[in-house]
């Protein structure tokens, strides 16, 4: 595979700052991220011929102003906010030719500064009435699932597909704090303020950091900390007795809580701005509260106890469920542990405890419904959690823009069309991701799944933003300023292969929402029966005569209703609950007739060699843009597409012909099928 | 799992040495294998009471000779053999209340001792005629897959069910020589006379064995050789290259050739005694000849023309076939390619390259045809491959003697009942097979599948033992000298577990020969579909109507066509096809009744309830057994009948659900299937 020789811009390229590096600018204001501004600025002016002013030496084109600053000019005063904005939020205004970003914090002037690179040359015409920009969501947070050791399975980053960790390597501190920095640039930029440092799956080593390790967390902190991101980690819940020597961690155990307070305080006296603790309990193999006949109140309790005086807080995985289940026993269902474990919880956790719910009930496929534990918890601070990180959407071989995904999550109503959405749900509190970055020279192995990470922290400071937008705006930092070519027919040629990538993507892996037909334990490719005679309580139920799970109230396992009305309602009925989630919620026969008219085996070949062919098509696509991009780039997203189109056939095919060999229903088109 | 304090003698406890170290032996003869007979002898006597006398201090119970010796006792004299025993025979005879073996060279006389350690008090009753004992097979050899650092999937033994190596640690010898000589001693026990000490797949550090690591070959050399074991050595055919650093390894390049013979020229300064080498060549992504345009006979004569100025030998591993199959593609088919590649190449082999084909045309399945390659090539030094490790028979946690399907083997007339058997075949060559043991303290994991190395020297010295025999022997070795209760009782009890697990193992896994149901990549466990849609080239082809794999002429892939008469009539008739093969040879509906009147669909499902209800049988005889055996012993066989119960139930569920998922025939007989 192509590889360039430094470490790609990804949507930070120097380009970016022209318009602003080729101005006047004025910076006001104190405070370390104040000092990253100006120095922003000032490089950006270095490289372009522009200059950071002093207050009183004007005149100026760009004003980045703390309203508190004594000392501003007269047109800065004019915008002034009409109330407070928030320690992250600010103004931004065009008026008699100077453009003016006032923030009430330093965190605030430094994602106004990112706005005015966004915007380019546009930042500086015409006029521009104020614009209030606040985040919707308080803590938009990174999980990083890397390891220290190298983990003899998993490798170094758990999930990961873009090389080793940029923190750690072979059981150390990577050191390469400029590629850390480089990295929470990135992230600032595209709005993201918390990060966690370390896998939730908290092996031997990584259980130190928390303790005679802390100095290797400290570090990045400090590199973290210029840029409005604050560093959390990941614990072990047995940590009183894996590091702390304790005969027990029960959570009720005065030592233990003593312990924790011990160990938490000595944290902040290291990192004062410590984020807190983040931890997966009673999940896979991971310990926790149950062994000591504790629930998971008692659990992050424990842990939030210790935080609450400085501040910090508990993120507590909602991902626990039985993964020794016997597949023949299909009254358990995978999809109902969350609610169950931790509905009848609700309001027994602490002030700050935030429980972190993964966006589907079971795990990060390309389609499922949102958890109905979102809505089900009024009483709890709820995050919802996605994968940047493409465990289960190709694994950053395949373009898939997954924006499209998060942003039907975010804008579902678990009340119906009246009521909330997951976004108003989660407004205020937390939204956390996977994180899909290594140290691979493109951050993301795939060139293209960059976008992915930047549109998760658009989506996160505004969860209404349109998924087409996004990848604008991604496109237009990380391609446009450096380009050369035609640019109009870069951008489509970008929309053409990402836009769709998603459905593309579902239309030729598992149909209709029923999920798992991966090759176990790696999760590429397909496998359509490799997860159906497991413990891992993931099963299609696929025979001669039909496929898909019954979850229904009616004959089946009863998650429907775990959703509030309508979609308790609509999800029972077989006639109203949407196609693409149909197997999930139902086992129809092959000749069940879809809401679009087709059936249920002519639309699993139809998709599969509609996406197979889609794939093709994307791959052609590029080609034909072989001179718009950056050789290697091209090149790199080359080798990748090839391979994503070899894998898409190899899905169609596969699928294809596990449900013909089944059924027996010949292609009503006549295709091939193996 | 329960683990005893010190290393099981395994079938050469102290006490099977009662008889003879409670006699007078006169041991007469010179050599090194003399010697250990001598030592073998005094240290039996010293224990019970028994001496070793010189010549002329008769009277003698036991007289072990040289027939070169002078000063041979009269009764010796009287027994001298008819001719020539060659070099491993022995005479044993009883006459005049003398036990008498008589050799022509010191290693008969060690296998000649051995077979008065087996008989026990036996062989000190009444009269004997002379019996004249040679191996029916000149080399018995055991591969061991052992790797020198531990490779990151396969471990330290690839495929090793047994712990660690007894040679190689982490990197290094192991240098326990105490160990390895205690297992030198009961390979001889049972025959074994030729030891290859690496893995056929050789990885980096390995490679260096034959050159700057040679030393540590010569180390374990030194160990075996006092018991009759010639030590062999896996190379790289890119050893060249890899270890040489020359440019190329193309066989017919003279460099290369240069390179072999001063290689192996200094392999032999070191080690006189040398076996030679063996060689998996362009097989599974090791290199080999076809590199370079060459065929598998240049690459064969090029090694076999270096050793053979030391009288050492090429073991050429015939398995050659595509790995990267296109699952789609019904057209090829691995089980014909060792054939496909091997036999037009015969007469084409140095008369010292030895062709070594495993004993079915897939890979060590439960069950499959005799391969046609050893018919095959008239002309061509052929040798079996067994696989005593239980890589599909189950990983020695299932309890599964393999005698009665080598037996089959080894008795299987590729031209009928009127032709030589595979048995004459081998004979006066090589047979050969994959070890079980590692650093277990029962040296084989499953303390009962010791059986199965004890039974592959011995039919490798004498192929037509009945396996119920040969199992006998090993209990009255291994249990009985040490018993306390009723030996009988035990003997009954390991009969009643043993004599037909293998025909259980196959009941309750892949059915009618149809072969690879297991889990990908490690091979343990169900898992119908896991190779279906791989390149592996190993696939059952089930759909709704049917199973099997069409290898006939007339409408399949022509394999049946790779076997003389008459079996290539009988494998391509359905009629006269024996049903345990069926599926290997056909493709047939589930309805298909068999030549046991059942239909393949009713089979499946009876002998998987039935495979399923044995295995638990074994379990209750086992626990019944409790008082008969060693508590350490017990408790740890009673945690793998516990483990082989539970995954025989998995088998019988899945491949009852999956086969009635997909046919929908329910069960005449009304059991569950889930």
């Amino acid at each position: 595979m192509t590889t360039p020789d430094r470490v790609h811009p990804a949507w930070l390229p120097p380009e970016a700052f022209r318009a602003i590096g080729s101005r006047r600018t004025l910076v006001l204001g104190d405070g370390l991220l104040a000092e990253t501004v100006h120095d922003e600025v000032a490089q950006a002016s270095a490289r372009y011929g522009g200059s950071v002013r002093r207050a009183g030496d004007g005149p100026y084109d760009l004003v980045l102003a703390l309203t508190t600053a004594e000392a501003l000019p007269g047109v800065a005063g004019e915008v002034r906010p009409d109330s407070a904005i928030g320690d992250e939020g600010y103004v931004l205004a065009r008026r008699d030719g100077v453009t003016v970003v006032l923030a009430d914090e330093p965190a605030g002037l430094l994602y106004g500064l990112f706005h005015v690179v966004r915007l380019g040359e546009r930042a500086f015409a015409g006029e521009r009435p104020a614009e209030h920009h606040r985040p919707a969501v308080r803590r938009r947070m990174l999980d990083h699932w890397d390891n220290v050791d190298v983990h003899p399975v998993m490798g170094q980053v758990e999930r990961g597909y873009a090389g080793g960790s940029v923190f750690w390597r072979d059981g150390a501190p990577r050191g390469d704090l400029a590629r850390v920095r480089a990295y929470a640039r990135l992230l600032a930029a595209c709005g993201i303020n918390a990060i966690s440092v370390n896998n939730v799956n908290v092996h031997a080593t990584e259980a130190h950091l928390l303790t005679d390790r802390l100095g290797d967390v400290a570090a990045l902190a400090d590199v973290f900390r210029p840029y409005g991101i604050r560093v959390h980690l990941s614990v072990s819940f047995a940590s009183p007795v894996v590091v702390g020597g304790l005969p027990t961690s029960d959570p009720l155990d005065e030592d233990v809580r003593k312990w924790w307070a011990d160990v938490t305080g000595r944290v902040y006296d290291t990192i004062p701005d410590f984020g807190g603790y983040v931890v997966k309990a009673d999940s896979e193999g991971q310990p926790g509260p149950f062994a000591y006949g504790r629930d998971h109140a008692d659990g992050a309790n424990l842990l939030a106890e210790a935080l609450a005086p400085y501040g910090g807080v508990v993120h507590w995985r909602a991902f626990v469920y039985n993964h020794r289940q016997d597949w023949r026993d299909r009254s358990t269902d995978r999809a109902r542990a969350a609610y169950d474990h931790f509905a009848p919880l609700d309001g027994r956790f602490r002030d700050n405890v935030i429980l972190q719910v993964k966006h589907g009930p079971i795990d990060f496929q390309p389609r499922e419904p949102v958890s109905p534990v979102i809505a089900a918890m009024p009483a709890t601070r709820v995050a919802v959690e996605l994968q940047v990180t493409q465990e289960y959407t190709g694994q950053q071989r395949h373009v898939c823009y997954l924006a499209p995904m998060w942003r039907e999550v975010l804008g579902f109503r678990p009340w119906g069309a009246d009521g909330s959405d997951v976004a108003d749900l989660v407004g205020g509190g937390d939204l956390v991701a996977v994180s899909n970055i290594g140290d691979d020279p493109y951050w993301t192995g795939h060139p293209l799944a960059q976008a992915n990470l930047y549109a998760f922290g658009r989506l996160a400071w505004e969860p209404r933003l349109d998924p087409v937008a996004i990848l604008d705006e991604w496109i237009d930092l990380t391609f446009v300023p450096a380009a050369t070519g035609d640019t109009e027919r870069l951008r489509r040629t970008l929309h053409e292969i990402m836009d769709d990538s998603w459905r593309t993507y579902e239309r030729y892996t598992a149909p209709l929402g029923v999920g798992f037909m991966v090759r176990p334990g790696h999760h590429y490719g397909p496998d359509v029966d490799g997860y159906e005679y497991t413990p891992w309580g993931t099963y299609h139920f696929a025979d001669r005569d039909g496929v898909g799970v019954d979850r229904t109230r009616a004959t089946g396992t009863g998650f429907t209703g775990q959703y509030p009305p309508p979609w308790s309602e609509v999800y029972e009925s077989l006639a109203d609950c949407p196609d693409e989630l149909l197997l999930f919620f139902h086992h129809v026969p092959y000749g069940h007739v879809l809401r679009s008219g087709s059936t249920v085996i002519q639309h699993i070949y139809d998709t599969h060699f509609a996406g197979a062919e889609q794939a093709a098509e994307a791959g052609r696509r590029w080609e034909e843009a072989v001179g718009l991009f950056d050789p290697a780039l091209h090149a790199r997203v080359k080798d990748l597409l090839d391979e994503q189109v070899r894998c898409a056939e190899e899905w169609r095919d596969q699928i294809n012909a596990y449900f013909f060999r089944k059924s027996g229903v010949p292609d009503a088109r006549g295709r091939r099928i193996p």
